[in-house]
């Protein structure tokens, strides 16, 4: 692994999303989906993943979901409840509450919030089917209150007939009861305007190849979509005090997920560079995935030396990481300056996976620097807010005036006059009264 | 206006988003920037807004600004700043805490919220120049704690040399200090990759014009950005209770914005429906934009009959309509049933235009559908979340073994090792433990 000054390092890359040959064949599916529906789901199925299936038998049935059961180990049962509940229990801890600000003159302000109606969760087929990531999904639109979840996923996996019981089962562990089986831009397109057999979405997550992000991208204003994952990534930020094995291990961890991945080690200890540079030889051949890692750290991966913990922070914030480890004396007193990371993984003990499988927190998280921007999947991305005014004829009589004057410097005296028309008629009923009380005076 | 069943409505309609020729010329101008900055910027500063700026006359100088305060009304300056003070009042009710759960066993797990550290805020220049999306755009980003807010307008507006100064006084009301005169795909460019001049922000957020809203779309991914916004649109769910009057000039504000916007009636009341058609055209012929709603009107406007103000519910929930006035007996009470709308006026003082310029809430809003899961600006669009874990020796000699199990059957086995690596030198060092305490025994 090679060891280099942090100045010498590309911090960003560019990642590119697709051929103008992919973009058109995922144009195609789309308008096809659109325009034939079920019928054209049922081709493309058939031409791309070699199944031929009726209407009929795209939805699985509650009976394969039951048999999924009993084709996964007790363990990996316990550990994917156990999981779940975590995640559940965080994600709780997100959900916010409709409110409304009642005012002395009767007006009252508010924010509704409601959970998205139907969202569409993506599971990829093969050796990309993950059952972690399947609760990450669906957990937090279920804690959101979405009603409807539905799962799609492609008719067959690495060979095997049928679809992985792993997944299957995380599905309706996470609590989904209504799955198909489709896969890639045909998937997509069917959830965002919906077919005879499939009711059309509000909202579609979830990782896939990169015809299921394009189909993503293009469906994108008909329905939300979740962001387009690049590469994973770690930055471990250490001293002299991390244990080289542990930092060592998480490098790979995150080296071993594809070639692209990128591992960075950020230290000002120039002993510990040596270190993990020495325990990643000596790991990663022991790795079942040694090849996809070897690329992944010769490629993306580097030790990137750093005059100090603070200058290690200044190259962080530049990085904004999808995954951050500290491993430092004090990794609480850095947390402060920490401007940009997507996950931030304190102390010896809080190795990635922990967070990738089991804690609770998303692991769907902002890459390629964009956590500048953004945020890991949370309950917020399952919710729509909603503004709500009721204003009292009291408040509207004290700045109707107001409300007039910025609408004419507009130069929009429509709205003006939507104010006057209610000022005039409460003038005019007050002079009324106002009459009717010199009336009933006299 | 035309009076029909809302059955033989359409509800939905297509929006494109620019020609190809359109889509080329933003590509050149993207391109432009990124290679050639503030070279660039001035060129196509000139090309465009026919004004040949020096690289030091990009930004606004602070005595500009201060003239401009002596060429705007007492009176406008005293609506901005009650509105800016009831918009900034709504949105700090918007502001939420980073959290962080302490358990037991020492794991801390959190959710850490920042605001982002650069926006960007577009403003059109001519007559679409409207000093209220200054304030809307800038005062949420504000209040989520952006400490740099950054403002570009066109060097000219409608003929006038320099800014229009209430532009720049809704600016600097809102607590803009750094504002440049460049406007189109090169401002937008320009703010997503940065120039000498100009340093590159995280999010850029305002409407503009087809070339804007494409270069928008196009630097997307490098920055984050607001929403792409369609014509703007307004449905009254009204009974007989309804004032046809207010009804009709209501429906005129939003039809006045430009030929493509959407005004609809949904009524089950006849008689409501006849007197608002007839309110509409005696009053349209009175407003001075009376061409551009005489447009919209017949184009897109439409009084739809329904059943029962619940149906009348149900197609609104179809809608999902930017602005929903309900002017019924009792609009509260229809409030839970309401899914989809971005701002809800309830009541017959809760002309659309209270919101549109004063009440507080944000008159950014989902257009097009788009309320079915996105929503008006907020705070939360200025800030990012990271996700915090600090797991225990005790909770991971716990969990680990579950973690591995997971790690292992999606076929990371680095991912299992890192927490292997871990455990295996805590078992060792217990051992170590144990044997030292047997020796001080012996």
């Amino acid at each position: 692994m090679r060891i280099m000054r942090a100045e010498q390092f590309k911090l960003s890359r560019e990642v590119e999303y697709g051929t103008p040959e992919q973009n058109e064949s995922v144009r195609q599916t789309v308008e096809a989906l659109r325009t034939r529906g079920d019928e054209a789901l049922l081709e493309l199925t058939e031409r791309y993943d070699g199944v031929r299936l009726s209407a009929a038998q795209l939805r699985v049935g509650e009976e394969e979901i039951q048999a999924a059961y009993s084709r996964v180990e007790p363990d990996f049962l316990e550990a994917l409840r156990l999981a779940a509940a975590n995640i559940r229990a965080y994600h709780e801890r997100q959900k916010r509450q409709s409110w409304m600000d009642v005012q002395p003159d009767g007006t009252m302000l508010g924010q509704v919030i409601r959970p998205l109606k139907r969202v569409g969760v993506y599971v990829p087929g093969g050796k990309a089917a993950y059952p972690s990531s399947v609760l990450m999904n669906v957990i937090p639109a279920q804690v959101a209150g979405v009603p409807e979840i539905v799962m799609v996923t492609p008719p067959a996996t690495g060979g095997k007939p049928g679809i992985d019981p792993y997944i299957l089962v995380a599905a309706a562990e996470a609590g989904v009861r209504e799955m198909y089986r489709i896969g890639g831009a045909q998937a997509v397109a069917a959830l965002a305007y919906g077919t005879a057999t499939i009711p059309p979405v509000d909202k579609i997550t979830g990782p896939g190849n990169i015809y299921v992000a394009l189909a993503k991208r293009a469906v994108y204003g008909a329905v939300d979509i979740d962001s387009l994952a690049g590469p994973s990534e770690i930055a471990v930020l250490a001293d002299e005090t991390a244990d080289p094995a542990y930092v060592a291990a998480d490098l790979l961890s995150q080296a071993e997920h594809d070639e692209m991945a990128s591992s960075l080690l950020i230290t000002p200890s120039a002993a510990l560079a040596e270190a993990v540079a020495a325990e990643v030889e000596r790991q990663l051949p022991l790795l079942p995935r040694a090849a996809i890692a070897r690329e992944s750290i010769d490629r993306h991966g580097a030790v990137l030396l750093v005059d100090s913990l603070q200058a290690g922070v200044d190259v962080v914030n530049r990085l904004a990481p999808e995954h951050l480890e500290i491993m430092t004396a004090d990794p609480m007193g850095l947390l402060g300056s920490i401007e940009n990371a997507g996950a931030i993984f304190l102390g010896p003990y809080s190795s990635e996976p922990v967070g990738d499988y089991f804690a609770g927190p998303n692991h769907i998280i902002p890459t390629n620097g964009t956590a500048r921007f953004s945020s890991p999947v949370n309950v917020d991305d399952f919710v729509k807010k909603s503004s709500l005014i009721s204003y009292s004829r009291e408040a509207l009589l004290r700045d109707g005036a107001h409300i007039m004057t910025m609408a004419r410097h507009e130069g929009l005296e429509g709205h003006a006059r939507a104010i006057e028309a209610r000022l005039d008629k409460e003038a005019a009923a007050g002079a009324a009264g106002h009459e009717n009380t010199e009336g009933k005076r006299a």
